[in-house]
């Protein structure tokens, strides 16, 4: 399965003086949600850099729709759209009791510790 | 003029295990050159605040081209491309020692406390 | 019952480029800590802002032991030392696998939007 | 000399839904403190990590005393307080206009890559 679920409780720092989680935060749960999925498949991020590749994000897109508040509880599903040797790209739906939050997508990029480009592994193309 | 540039040192926290600025990161520079646009232009965006209006990002893309590392000196160029009552868009160019680091775009809309959609002040629409 | 315990997961973008968490992302997880023992009392900070009082950090103290990195899960335990009209005082002691990472504390005061000291409300006070 | 003063101009993400910097920001510019004293003396911490030792905080003691808010200028002046083979101790005075805002001090103990203590460079023992 290439969807993944997780969930997010928004902290206090995390929001901004309009009193709403500021934007840049958004990639923050994005990455937790790419960490979580792959731990669905069965994979450790972490063990990924310990073998020497980093996944590096070359393209995002985020459209806000909803703002949300400290303690609000999110729910964010990350879906893997493609993964090519050279590109992983996901997308992701943010939603709050089911009304839709933000809409996201990355492109991520496979380098090792030089920053050389790799492949991605062979276990993540499809 | 339509265009501000602002100089950016990288903080340690903000770089990651990559030892590299983390891209969660980028937005929260944009946003200063968002501030520092309208100073030059005589405009205090906590001014704006404290008239009751409010500017919200709807949509942020951006393009990462090169890494960058703790203390790096970044140049960022900020342009107003588009001012309606309905939306500001802003697209950004990050640059090291004039090797471009990023491309990137915001679409701000103008809200009140309440979160109800303004027209943006007469003064920024051009 | 005056301590509470919650389970955090460490974040990428909370390390830095030693690979660990970095120290200022520490009182993040303890004002986590406080929302979450509030909670498992019955009360929602949330609440306590939305009738106007603030609770504001005037002394933090922590003391770093062991550092963790990306993905470790760690486990906080919140006390609440003390609380009279005018302080609430908190202890935390974050452990990973049973080994003490860090021992805090922080000392608060309540204000109102004005930043105007007041007491703490009376079902905190003991 | 000792001392060494930086400006830090309060960027809007720093500061939370009571309107003010969030605390955990003050130990971030505190560390930018540390980085730019060390510059004053011609030093760098990027090179003396590319050697191989890395600086980790132990102690954090913050005196918060005013709030500061988005667009402030602060001033905040960092002092090498001591510095012995095992421990280099820091304190900071951070100021608005003349006003102490917060007081702090920092232990940083030094390490190699695999966090094993190690004696500060002699170049700094005083």
């Amino acid at each position: 399965m290439n969807t993944s679920t997780i969930e997010i409780r928004v902290r206090y720092n995390e929001c901004d003086p309009m009193g709403v989680a500021h934007h840049a935060t958004y990639p923050i749960w994005f990455e937790m949600g790419r960490t979580e999925h792959l731990r669905s498949q069965g994979r450790l991020y972490g063990d990924i850099e310990n073998e020497g590749l980093f996944f590096v994000v070359v393209d995002l897109h985020v459209q806000y729709k909803k703002s949300v508040k400290y303690d609000d509880v999110l729910s964010l599903a990350t879906v893997v759209e493609d993964c090519t040797p050279a590109r992983l790209r996901h997308s992701y739906v943010l939603t709050k009791e089911n009304e839709v939050i933000a809409r996201a997508s990355t492109t991520l990029a496979c380098v090792d510790s030089k920053g050389v480009v790799h492949r991605f592994p062979e276990s993540l193309v499809r």
